[in-house]
């Protein structure tokens, strides 16, 4: 755990230069827009520890898999999101040395991260080893506005030097990906081209084709006025730069304006991309820096009015939360159905930026409350577009008749894991999807999503479940056998609770949804039946079969849902009587050791009862929670969010507020000693999720809103906005109660306590806790 | 499956040249003496398709662990024997043509195996493309005289051209390993030299630093005549050759006879090595070729008497139980406690060539039968001094006190393997290990062994028992959670019936020779219980405690033991019912659908069976083999032997020899069509396990041998060797009766059918079916 990110409500402030920590600011600092996103890495050269990362959204490379041991049914490759041209870089020489921050006398460095307006500054004095100080300030962002492009403002002043500094912006192609399985570099050069004021690059990704033009245009001032640019042009293999040479007295500033654009071959025809490329350049440096910042703060302000969470009394917990909701909207804005959201968006390269079944099981909740419904809509036709290769996935695991797999990590819908516990036995993930479209028709109400998209995935899947589950003749009932559960501690296990449950659960809701499809929209249910093969009725009969004779491991004594079969044979030790020295257990024990402790990674029995909540009554709750949570290590960063909102719902505040904190400045502090790797940006919803559905106790219950809130102890008051079928909420607890505002042209009846209430138009109501 | 191998009782035989099947054939045909060995490649060029190998016993590298996903507790590199210099090469250029079957037409060709006296012939005509024909017979053996060397006698006899031949003897290790995982090199040079007859590379492997020269004297004549030889030196990195240009003339014979000798640092100091090898080469070359040939044969027929099967009426198959008993003595002669049985031996490079169970497993009772007891001692003795690292493998593990775990693949001690299911939980390999001490003393007496090392290790492994085992609340019974069977098709289950049945015995049989060795050897029993603590009453009251209420699982309704918790949860789909086209499973299907099925890829409760049969009663092994061999897909070499010596004891004699056919001829007949990689050295052991524990019915039982011998239909009689404790009998089983002849000079009592027979010194009897 790190403590020096300095706490401010909007900012993240990072003072004094800390090498040591470098990995880590560049991934805590980082930018993005939903297209392109990037570390926080310096624009000038710098040979200490640093991460390079750009990134393009969707843009990616099948690495060739890397294994100890092949089993049968592992894919071919592992696509990634890949390190993509640097468009940050501006090349700075002082006389005849060239500023480095590795190796020069650094002083007054303050990086700072405005998250009201969306932008990262940096400011220095270096001392170089020649004795000449200067002073820099490098403010840039990624557009949200015009989201192929970001910009820098670079300026650099003398303090005791007079002479000759060149400045050499670059657009380098030349990168490398540190995850690289086989130290491959993953791009070729399509072309290349330099002009007086700028110059780009085309790339073309190997295997898959991707081409993206990364270019610059830029303008230089000295001492505020502007410069005729002379410069030399230098042109390496991917990379172009244009060296501009002025003659600088010591005091007098000199400012680079830096406009770059990534105009990738996803969105437009791949001979086209240098002339979107030079419109989108001269559109944006004709606006100028200062416009395209203003036009990102105005942008930003739009959505922090959407989603802000305002907590009085705790500047730490108020900049933790913003710190997540920024990053959510950086990394995925929903305008693109091809696109989703990798565990650590754009701020590294670990887990490849792909999609894992945290989309829809966490990030999910968030975009519904706090983005337009087609936000999430794009991230369920994401799933629907890759159907036909969930179906691929399933054949080649022997599954038959249109059953599906979504995998377990993928870019394109194409498996990508190679861990046979994970690849072939963590299934539950086809539940997690089936469970978004519930999610998302509970909270929209879009029932034609159902009828256009939505059945036919949901059958898919439920064909999946009713052949991965076999009849036991032994136990005269339906088992599920070799599966890992969302707690990744136990590997190819009988019957988890957790995966039987959502396996009946999916089957029934296809039965389900298919009847309201039926009724509702007749032709294209037949048409839908037709083209799928359908046959509702032995198909149904066999999901119903299977639902109602389907086993569930479960403790007579305990009163409790069974992890899995065996559960109760483990040696049952508490976490609070292991010690410490043994934690976390991830890093201290061997494999084997893990697996057969009874130590839990991750909601496991509680995801189900999270999920489902209304199907148990609140002992039954109450007895699982008591039972589990004390054996649970929480050590995935999707832990803690699920058991602070169970918590909140059993009216154990203290213990709701705890699981709150666990992941609240999870990378601010470094808590997992991980974050150099890029940011949790999954995770950061499950702590959206703990304040707003734990401590506000949201719910959507019969197409109403439903809120339970309480105030934490610590706390003044805390904040939220819910966006609801077109109706935009502020919901403020307090210690006078909730307080709801209607931001909306319309009333609302939403449940404050149990108990209905209408919020008027443009109104707002305060209900007492 | 391959049928080109003529059958021949005592030959090998290739006819016709077959550059499609020769990796096949050079596993097949090579060459070992326990000290090195070799794949059979040709001696002159070959640009077709080949695996060049020649291996150098206990020379190994560690190769740097290659994983898709790391987890803790895994090894950092797979010690592997490696490709060693190359010494059998005599480049051959014909004019300006260089001699290469790849690029000839050859015809006549031919390639011979002689078990009986242990040395390989290749003959072929070959036409260069230039359309000069020559004539060529190759033999050379590694000699088990003198086991550092080889020879080789190479005659080329030009037919339809007269003019220079070069001939050019080489040493060359500049060499690969084909499994390398990062496509390193692993040797360095130390030095090299060339003589006027010859020379030598000295090699050193990286990271090891284990230094070996590789040398060659050599002897040309020509049309019979001795030539002086006027060679040109030439020398690249790790390579030195000589290059003879001789005039010939059509129609006679050049021959060049070349001596080799692989001198290792693991025997002299580095600094030695020259000149170890040069009194070697001096002393072999003086030798000559011819007397080598002759000691080998020798040699080779003293082996023979004492381990020869000979199955009358089948040539095939004595020509399979022949190759299997030549190649496990070409593998290991058991003069030296360092060295242990890959399970290719020195046939190619894959596991390579590490230590598994299957030594214990399988070869164990193979060499305690033909060979000397030292033989089998040294086998163990190689554990014993592996303790230390068995100890602190277990402790990586979490294990304390002294609780050892003997790695599953090891080359010094060291765990190599990584998969966590197998490296972690196949943990029935230490039962194996302390089955081959009962074994050993079961077998030869020699139960000093205990005291001076066996008790030792016995703890170190109970310890490990003990620890591993945990005592659940549930079942009030101890379980052992999270193991991998000798059934591999079941990974990280619960209650694995053979390892908690192995792990019982192996802390009874621990406490038992405790006792024994306290008795008999009270001072060395009282130092080794202070050395490692062993804290008698308290320690074997545990075990005691632990193998009193051990969880065995158990179906009452079948009578069987069950594989494992929730076995009978599975499809019950019989093999015979899986559609041919579904097999083998392990290369049809993916690793989840194998997992869940029902199907049993090696004997788990049978391996059980066989090693404890006398703790069960006839009927209970009937049911048990009824109940499992149907479920049995033999994907493991080492299956079929097991069941085959089961079906014998229950009288199933046809089932018995059915299950013999499987693996007699699996590397002559490529019935895996993976002998090109290697042959399965160690599950020949197998086979010879099912002829004469099988057919033979031979066991020990209270220091006495006992045979309960049936013919298979199709044999006309078969008979073997067996030495027990100094007396050496000689058992045919024909038509008329089982004839027992004692070839020492002392009188045995053995059990034939149940009944006590004295077979007196130099004496034979008969005995009726």
């Amino acid at each position: 755990m790190k403590d020096y990110i300095k706490v401010d409500e909007w900012r993240i402030i990072e003072e004094g230069f800390k090498p040591e920590y470098n990995t880590i600011s560049e991934s805590i600092f980082s930018l993005g827009n939903g297209r392109m996103g990037q570390r926080a890495n310096f624009e000038e050269a710098y040979s200490g520890e640093t991460l390079s990362g750009n990134y393009v959204a969707g843009v990616y490379y099948p690495d060739k898999t890397r294994v100890g041991w092949w089993k049968n049914g592992y894919p071919e490759y592992f696509a990634k999101v890949i390190n993509a041209a640097n468009w940050i870089g501006i090349d700075i020489k002082i006389g005849n040395e060239q500023l480095d921050l590795a190796r020069c006398k650094v002083s007054a460095f303050r990086r700072e991260l405005n998250m009201k307006e969306g932008f990262l500054r940096r400011n220095f004095r270096a001392t170089t080893a020649g004795g000449i100080e200067v002073e820099v300030e490098a403010t840039r962002f990624c557009s949200i506005v015009d989201d192929e492009t970001g910009a820098i403002r670079y300026t650099i002043t003398p303090v005791n030097y007079s002479g000759a500094i060149t400045i050499s912006p670059f657009i380098d192609g030349d990168v490398v990906n540190k995850d690289s399985n086989y130290d491959e570099k993953f791009w070729d050069e399509v072309t290349k081209e330099s002009w007086a004021d700028g110059g780009y690059v085309q790339l073309r990704t190997k295997k898959t084709g991707f081409e993206v033009a990364t270019g610059q245009r830029f303008t230089v001032s000295q001492n505020n006025l502007p410069v005729d640019i002379a410069a030399k042009k230098v042109e390496k293999d991917k990379y172009v730069a244009s060296a501009i040479i002025l003659e600088v007295v010591a005091g007098q500033p000199i400012t680079i304006t830096k406009y770059a654009a990534n105009i990738s071959s996803q969105n437009y025809p791949a001979d086209a991309l240098k002339e979107v490329l030079e419109t989108t350049l001269k559109t944006i440096s004709e606006k100028g820096f200062e416009k395209m910042l203003a036009e990102q703060a105005e942008a930003w302000e739009k959505k922090w009015q959407h989603n802000d969470i305002i907590i009085e009394g705790d500047a730490s917990a108020q900049q933790g939360i913003r710190f997540n909701i920024f990053q959510l909207n950086q990394t995925y804005t929903g305008e693109d159905d091809r696109l989703n959201i990798g565990p650590k968006g754009f701020t590294g390269e670990k887990y490849g930026g792909s999609t894992y079944w945290d989309t829809e099981a966490y990030c999910v909740p968030f975009y519904l409350a706090t983005a337009d419904q087609k936000v999430t809509r794009n991230l369920l036709l994401y799933r629907y577009k890759q159907l036909d290769k969930a179906i691929d996935n399933a054949k080649l695991l022997g599954f038959r008749n249109g059953a599906a797999l979504y995998p377990m990590v993928t870019m394109d819908g194409t498996e990508c894991h190679n861990e046979w516990e994970i690849t072939f036995e963590e299934i539950h993930r086809n539940g997690a999807i089936a469970h978004a479209i519930y999610d998302y028709v509970r909270y929209t109400g879009d029932e034609k999503y159902l009828a256009d998209y939505g059945l036919e995935v949901l059958i898919a899947i439920a064909r999946f479940w009713s052949q991965r589950v076999n009849w036991s003749d032994d136990r005269q009932r339906y088992v599920m056998l070799g599966v890992t559960g969302p707690n990744e501690y136990e590997n190819n296990v009988n019957n988890n609770w957790y995966t039987n449950t959502i396996a009946c659960w999916c089957m029934q809701y296809a039965i389900d949804v298919a009847e309201k499809v039926e009724a509702m929209e007749p032709a294209k249910y037949e048409a839908l039946m037709n083209r799928i093969g359908f046959d509702k009725e032995n198909e149904s009969a066999k999901f119903r079969d299977i639902i109602e004779k389907m086993y569930f491991p479960y403790d007579e004594k305990l009163g409790v849902f069974l992890q899995q079969d065996g559960y109760l044979d483990k040696e049952q030790i508490l976490v609070n009587d292991l010690p410490a020295t043994e934690r976390p257990i991830n890093q201290k024990w061997s494999w084997d050791r893990i697996l057969r402790s009874c130590y839990i990674k991750q909601a496991d029995v509680l995801q189900g009862i999270y999920f489902f909540e209304d199907k148990y009554d609140i002992e039954t709750i109450r007895r699982n929670y008591d039972f589990y949570e004390p054996r649970t290590v929480h050590e995935s960063s999707l832990s803690p969010c699920v058991h602070a909102v169970i918590a909140a719902k059993l009216g154990d505040e203290a213990r709701a507020y705890e699981f709150y904190l666990r992941t609240s400045r999870l990378d601010l502090d470094d808590y997992n000693n991980d974050t150099e790797d890029g940011c949790h940006i999954t995770s950061m919803a499950g702590t959206w999720m703990a304040v707003v559905q734990g401590f506000g106790g949201m719910r959507v219950k019969g197409g109403k809103l439903s809120f339970n809130p309480f105030l934490p102890a610590k706390w003044k008051s805390f904040s939220f906005h819910v966006g609801f079928r077109g109706t935009l909420l502020n919901i403020r607890m307090g210690k006078e109660g909730v307080q709801i505002k209607n931001l909306s042209g319309n009333e609302l009846t939403v449940t404050i306590y149990g108990k209905d209430q209408i919020i008027k138009a443009n109104n707002e109501l305060l209900v007492e806790a």
